[in-house]
C-alpha cells in the first residue's frame, strides 16, 4: 500500500507584520508530504515544478523517504509561484501575484509504483486535475481527503461538485462551508455538503480548531492558543498531511481514528505558523510532536461523571 | 453561605431572523438566577425594577429559590428597557432602544441575610455600582465573577480597572479581551488581563466555545454546533449563572472544578439560545441538562495514548 500526495510544489513570498521572504519552497503538496512523514515514511508525490527548482530541494524530500517519481521538471519552464500579504490579525491575506507557469497545463501522470495507492490526499488545485487523478488509479484507494478553497468554488464549482462526489473526506474552512452549502449554520451546512458525496466533512476553523462531521455524529477539536502566529501560510496543507498520515499509519478507518487523526493534524499545523514557511515543520523530532499532541489533551480535558 | 448575583431585572424587545418579540422579562440577573438555579437553589438576587414589572415574574422567581429581597421596586419609576435586532450572523446585533429608567440611579442595597454571601456574580452593569457591592459586603467572598462588556471599556475603562482589580474570574468575549489589553493573540490578551487582578479569565467565544486562562494553564471548552440559534441574548448571562451556581454546589474552587463549570455553563447557554428570552432556560428538567453535558463530553472526547 501506500500514501500518495498531489499538490503544488512551488515557489511563495510571505509577507507578514512579522517580516517577509523572498521566493521560498512550498507548495500543498510540499508541507503535506512534510507533515506526513512524520507519521507515515513513504509517501508519494504528484506533482509539477520547473527546472528554476532547486534540485536540493528535491534531494530533501528524497531524504525523509518521499518519492518523487510523480514530481515532473518541465525544462525551460518556471515553478508556479504565489505571493502574498497577510494583515495584521493573520486570519485575512492579499494575494500580491500568482503565477501559474508550470501550473497551466498540468497533467499528472501516475507512476506504475503508484498503483498500489490506499491513502490519496488531493491538494488544493484545479477540481479536475483532482478528478483526473482518481480516475488514472486503476483501484479506486481505500481513503480519499480532498482539500479545496473557495476560488475553486467561485469559478469552477461544478467541477468541484463533480470531484467531491468521489471522496471520502472534504477538508474546508468554515466560510468555505457557508459558501459551498449556502446555510449560515455549520450544523446545516455539513448536513448538505454531506448529501454532496463525502462521508467525512472537516471544517477548518483557524485558531477556532476544528469541527469533524460524520452521519450524525460531530467532534469539536481545539486550537492550541498560541502567543505567536508568525505565518499561517501552509498550516492546512500541513493539517491535511499530518490527518492522512496518521491514518494510513494506525490503517484503520473509523470515527475515532479520525479524531486523533484531526489532534495529529492539529499538532502538525500548529508547528508550521511559528516560523516562515516550511521551516518549522522540516524540522520536528517525534518528541517534540508527542509533547505538543500532549498539549492538545491537557488542553481539552475535562472529567464530569 | 450563599450566591448572590448582581445585575439587570428588565424589559428587552428582540428580533432576530426568526421573529421578533414585544417586551419580554430579561436582564442579567434573570438570565443568571435562573441558570444557577439549576445547581445551586437559593441564589439570593441584587436588582432593581419599576412599578412597571410583572409581579407573577417576581413570584415566579420565588417559586424557584431564589430570593428576592435584594430586589427594589421602585414605585412611579419604570424598569430598564433595551431593545436590539440581530444580524443574519447572530454574532452582531444593533441596540434600537435603551432607556435606562430605574438603572439610572441605581443604589444596591445588600440585605443584611446577603452577608453570608460566598460567591457573587457581578453580572454586567456599571462597573462603580458593581465595586459598591463588593464593599458593602462585610466579608469577601470566597468567589468574585465579574461579567462586563466593551461598552464599560468604552466610557468607563478606569472605573472598569479598578474593579477588575478586586475580583477573581473575570468573562468577557474574545473582542472585548483584545480591547482590554491591545493585544490580538488571545493568549498574550490573557497574560496582560492575569495581571490586572482576575485569577482566571474566561473568554466566551460565542459558536467557537470559552477559552480559560489560570497561571500557566489554558483550558479550551467547544460549543455544541446548533442548527438553529434563535435568540442569542441573555446566553452569556446564562453561563455565567450556570459556571457560578456549578461552583457554589461543589463548593470547591480548583482549575478542574471550574473546567466543569464552564461545561456546565455553556450547556445552559446552548439551550437559552434556542428560544426567545428566558423561555427555554425556565423549563429544564435536570435530565435535559445531563444529557447535554454528555453531549459536550462526547463532542469534545477522543483517546490517545
Amino acid at each position: 500500500m501506500s500514501l500518495v500526495v498531489i499538490g503544488t510544489v512551488a515557489f511563495d513570498a510571505i509577507e507578514t507584520p512579522f517580516g517577509k521572504t523572498d521566493r521560498i519552497v512550498g507548495g500543498a503538496a510540499t508541507y503535506a508530504t512534510l507533515a506526513a512523514s512524520y507519521f507515515y515514511k513513504n509517501a508519494k508525490i504528484v506533482a509539477v515544478v520547473g527546472d528554476d527548482f532547486p534540485k536540493e530541494d528535491i534531494e530533501d524530500l528524497k531524504k525523509r523517504g518521499i518519492d518523487v517519481e510523480g514530481l515532473q521538471i518541465k525544462n525551460g519552464e518556471k515553478s508556479f509561484f504565489w505571493s502574498g500579504r497577510y494583515h495584521n490579525d493573520m486570519n485575512s491575506r492579499d494575494t500580491l501575484v500568482t503565477e501559474l507557469n508550470v501550473l497551466a497545463d498540468f497533467d499528472p501522470i501516475i507512476p506504475e509504483s503508484y498503483q498500489d495507492c490506499e491513502y490519496l490526499m488531493l491538494g488544493n488545485l484545479t477540481p479536475n486535475i483532482q478528478k483526473t487523478v482518481i480516475e488514472r488509479l486503476r483501484n479506486r484507494p481505500k481513503l480519499i481527503v480532498l482539500d479545496t478553497m473557495n476560488f475553486w468554488m467561485d469559478i469552477a464549482l461544478n467541477d468541484l461538485l463533480d470531484t467531491i462526489k468521489l471522496v471520502d473526506v472534504l477538508t474546508i474552512n468554515d466560510s468555505e462551508a457557508r459558501q459551498l452549502s449556502g446555510e449560515y449554520s455549520l450544523v446545516k451546512a455539513a448536513n448538505k455538503i454531506l448529501q454532496m458525496g463525502p462521508k467525512y466533512l472537516i471544517i477548518k476553523k483557524g485558531e477556532h480548531g476544528a469541527l469533524l462531521f460524520h452521519e450524525d455524529k460531530v467532534f469539536s477539536a481545539p486550537a492550541l492558543p498560541l502567543a505567536d502566529v508568525f505565518d499561517p501560510t501552509g498550516a492546512g496543507d500541513t493539517f491535511a498531511g499530518g490527518f492522512i498520515g496518521y491514518l494510513a499509519q494506525v490503517d484503520t478507518i473509523n470515527f475515532n481514528n479520525m479524531k486523533n487523526a484531526i489532534i495529529f493534524g492539529s499538532a502538525l499545523a500548529s508547528f508550521c505558523v511559528e516560523k516562515f514557511g516550511t521551516e518549522k515543520i522540516k524540522n520536528l523530532s517525534q518528541e517534540e510532536i508527542a509533547a505538543r499532541v500532549q498539549q492538545f489533551v491537557s488542553l481539552s480535558s475535562f472529567n464530569i461523571q
